[in-house]
């Protein structure tokens, strides 16, 4: 596929999710986090124009004088902008503003895109394709927590989007000490994070051919698994304490049946599947509950050819950090993912809420360690 | 005009005063004290609903199962209901679907209505008018504070909203000391803080029959009112420097000159209107900087027939405090005033936004000291 | 008693009640309300330095260039001072170095007054005298704090501190309507904040002529009064819920039965006793739980020659305001009682640890409706 | 040694570098992280109690009932706890009787050890004896902590506890790439996050001999370091704006030069020291600004025997994780290390108040990044 076509298909697509909505969904964020769908579009729009258009269509004016304010997310070198808690403020400008705004940056992008652009642009324009998917992927996890907290419980779609993924028997592959590389090869587009490719030296271990399941995870559960400081870390049993977690993001029992708020609306809880909105701490002391452990994430990729993913981000025990020779780029796309390399745990695999073509094996997600709005899931690991 | 004009007429205002606002305006709630209007409009139907129609009219059912918790604003003897911080976290139900219920509440209430009502039912329905009217004014205060943290600052109406009032030579009134009755007397509708008519001594003292100018206040600022902690109480004295204030609420200073948002968008500071959005914390030292003090409450009343009122909200040095022998409403409608009276100010009055009729001199506002999104002024007294 | 007598009895009762202290027991502050004896010797000792000596006793100077920062309360024309929430974070200087600094003081003010001094100078002084013994009521209160927060629930002293009071079947006194006067009259001494004697018109009410004791209180709380929302303001609700209370401040419940903590340490609560450490918010909803309401300080102070007072700080509906005609003293002394003229509740009486000759009628006292440290009570009125 | 000298030669050293305090300095605890002297007492000694003589000398009876709640730190597994931030809040029990409790436990301890203990119970004294030194090193810090936020600047001791340190020209040493070996190994006593000894591949880097100077941290900071985005975290950018961070901690300018308080009082910056009191953010935004790094652990580990370290605490890259095969003790001591592996950094070395014998180049210390009161310094490494 050429790159106007891919730039043109990753922009339908964000369209297309917004298809169901009404125009009051598009404003709410009720946390910090999760920005309103409104303002994604303003800012994955802004990606391109801030980045791209500025410095490499001639002529190009921004299109309104306070949007690269209203929607600069965090580049410092890119100037002042709004609060990140801020964002569910504004009414203004419309939906139908902002999707005017969208509508000029792609006419630009095509006018920019016609001409034909060099490997280092064009480099550039698949990072801001690849930084509208990430925000689909973000759409869903934001609608979800905005919907879940509304006691109406909304539905985003009737054909139930389907977030069920498939989690079987428990099986465990025995992987043999030795170098491997780790790390993003080949032509294909790769953020910074993923480089440069580099040895490993990683110990025997064996990892589980499958997500845990819902069914696994209600045992933890019922064995008391949140009341036994044993399997917790002091941070994890102080968040649990503090907030009164005893469940999952989501469940609600009802009636002594476990139920889960979903995208289709609210579901009984279906122990085949795998479990989903886990927090680090929470896949961490299943895991030690199972006696067992996450795995690292150099373990996650050496493996990850040997089983199924892509239903559930995973936790690994890694923490995100960059890899032996880590470049960051130069200037205010640099800022993209370097400046995060500090307390926060990385994720491997993928979700149900991926785009299509988004994930790879050496994608390097990363969250703190008390989220769980991501479809995040657990995959045990044993030395 | 009958109670069904009456009833009918208010709530055509609160439909008209929304048709300048587009769908997304009806959502956000920035601040806890500034509720989204279509919570506004939802909450006010649920008044008439959950106070009169589920008592009163034969065979009513409530329009949707959880419109009680959602609109619900703190009346504990409802039930539970939506944070009062979180009402702009809801997309749903629909500004549409808020519109629907507001027209079968009118359509049950007419029913009601033609059948005649009972003296106490009428009371009842005429406390739902007057805090449907009540809303009305907060309504423009809210979407004022909303619109004002918008970078784009959007203008309410483009026919200037007035927000001007009037304010002149600063000449004082004498008030000879005496035994002065305080309170509501008649047939006309009062809230029940205003109740009962009891006598009050007033020692002599002097008024001033016109409201502080913005020229008067900017000659405070200055002097360096907002530096010098003489004039201010010690709890004042810290919110001004916690929060870092030094000028009221919208006020900015560009190039040397002081501009405003209005519901109109940004005008420059008009040195003869009155000064508006002032907390109790400020008028309390402006008057101390003057010499002179804020009325008191009875002061205020006493002396009402002798200037001109009805621009600003002004604050009084009176507790909210119940007057002797007040007694607070059976039921849950006697939440409406006599649990918040601690810890808040006094203000009378009225406001450029105060919907024609429902201020009268016995009228007794409150709000917490801190807060200036009313358009709360001063006016001077002094023993 | 001659002024120099006067001061050095008041000086010699704040070192007598410190006796039973060991040296840690001077330093630890807990919250921010709760100064540590050695605090309170210093400040105490300062504020003669700082209000007279240092102005009125030639070529005096300061016995060490940070003690005024270190022993300022909150006299912002005194200049910059220790956070108030951070005075339990001082070892230094030394228990010993702050008695010689007391010392110091005494022997400076012993020759300022023994050249005789003028009328308003002796007045300052009597200021003084009762500030410090202010702080000596303040030294029981504080102290008990910190001491019911150790789980070795220390003993101040052995031969009980008395705190119990006397408590009565509860009768009422019949007070006539009329007009009444207010306030501080004579040559005794007095604060500002007595101050002008003035008139008050007063509707007939009934006022109770003893203090609400335990065993009612009990009664209270068995009816379900930490319960019900009805009985309390919305502020108190929130505060009862945020914080979990069921019961008044140090009460505990052992296998069934109420003991409190006092400074003689862990006692059964007796029901006979007066009730104590109440706040504001529970006086008021016990008033309402009896359908009666706390009498206004007017009220009490009229009605006050035919009660017996001062086993408890007595809650009054009042809010602390100026009197008609209050003027703060000049000068920094002046922000000893003005600047707290907003957010607070008066409290009339005195209690079993105000110092001989330190309460009178019209004495004001004000704290937070949220505070019970003080050996506060319940009196009830009705109109 | 034997392990009954060794035993007392560290509980004699706690005594002694108490010696120049006064009974009042072990009383504050200004933050939650700075432990009074006196808790600090009681808690090692209660760590013996706990956790030896409790379980292996017959017929022991714990010293005093509240003493477990009192002095025990983190151990979820021992029971219910003082707040961590309330230590400071405890006058009680006095120092003395602390002392007669740590002379008791010594007494017991010595009773225990001269029966002979076999080889799993040496293993947990040397632990507790460990677990003592790290207090040691705490209680340096912690006072240091609290002595410069006295206004008076108190000096621990007048011959200067030495905090100077050494720091030479900068100068890299070059590793080759290749495997090395991890972690702690032989029969010396080491803590469970130290093992397992384990292989970890490691790429050519290289090292900087020295400890980074004051001097050099100057021109960083002149250069406007701390204005400049580009060099930090995300997470570092907003502890600095938000604490208004623009110097290391206990820094002070005074007429244009820089002092820092220290265990001595108040001293001017020698350039030539090595820089201290520096967070991860800090040293990390150094590092960038050199266009460098900081060592991950596993390198630091490998080059130590290259490089003199010993008078700072080095931030490495590396989070505080498991090594491969890492298993935590049985038991509540198993809370020790392992429940604290998330969100925090690796320091390697050891400091200028380390005590002799306690640091080791295996030895792994961990702490949050935006702490610095231990004296940590910067390293540099680049690949």
């Amino acid at each position: 596929m050429n790159l106007l076509d891919a730039f043109q298909k990753a922009r339908k697509a964000s369209r297309d999710m917004c298809l169901p909505l009404i125009t009051e969904d598009y404003i709410p964020q009720p946390i910090e986090f999760a920005s309103p769908p409104k303002w994604s579009l303003g800012h994955t729009s802004w990606f391109f124009e801030e980045f791209i258009l500025k410095y490499h269509l001639e002529g190009y004016k921004p299109f309104h004088p306070m949007y690269n304010f209203l929607f600069n997310s965090y580049y410092e070198g890119a100037g002042s902008r709004t609060r990140r808690d801020s964002r569910g403020h504004l009414s203004r400008p419309s939906v139908d503003e902002v999707y005017a705004y969208r509508h000029h940056v792609d006419e630009q992008m095509a006018k920019l895109l016609s001409k034909g652009v060099n490997s280092e642009l064009g480099e550039l324009i698949t990072l801001g394709i690849n930084h509208e998917q990430q925000h689909q992927e973000l759409f869903y996890t934001d609608m979800k927590y905005t919907f879940s907290l509304n006691p109406l419980f909304p539905a985003y779609g009737d054909r139930a989007y389907c977030e069920e993924g498939t989690s079987g028997e428990e099986q465990f592959i025995s992987m043999q000490e030795g170098l491997y590389k780790t790390g993003h090869v080949g032509n294909g587009f790769s953020y910074d994070n993923e480089q440069p490719l580099h040895k490993t030296f990683i110990h025997s271990f064996e990892i589980c051919d499958t997500l845990i399941s819902n069914g696994s995870y209600l045992e933890f559960m019922e064995d008391g698994g949140y009341r036994n400081h044993e399997y917790w870390h002091e941070e994890g049993w102080k968040w649990l304490n503090t907030n009164g977690i005893d469940h999952p993001l989501y469940w609600h029992l009802q009636n002594g049946r476990w139920f889960q708020y979903t995208l289709a609306g609210v579901r009984e809880v279906n122990p085949k599947h795998p479990v989903s909105h886990i927090t680090y701490y929470e896949a961490s002391a299943f895991a030690a509950w199972k006696g067992m452990r996450l795995p690292t994430e150099f373990e996650w990729e050496a493996a990850s050819d040997r089983f199924n993913w892509g239903d559930r981000w995973e936790w690994t025990e890694s923490a995100y950090l960059p890899y032996p020779g880590y470049k960051k780029a130069k200037g205010t796309v640099g800022e993209y993912n370097g400046k995060f390399m500090v307390s926060q745990k990385v994720l491997r695999g993928g979700s149900v809420v991926t785009p299509t073509g988004h994930s790879r094996k050496t994608y390097r997600n990363f969250f703190h360690p008390h989220l769980g709005w991501q479809f995040t899931g657990i995959r045990l690991a044993k030395s």
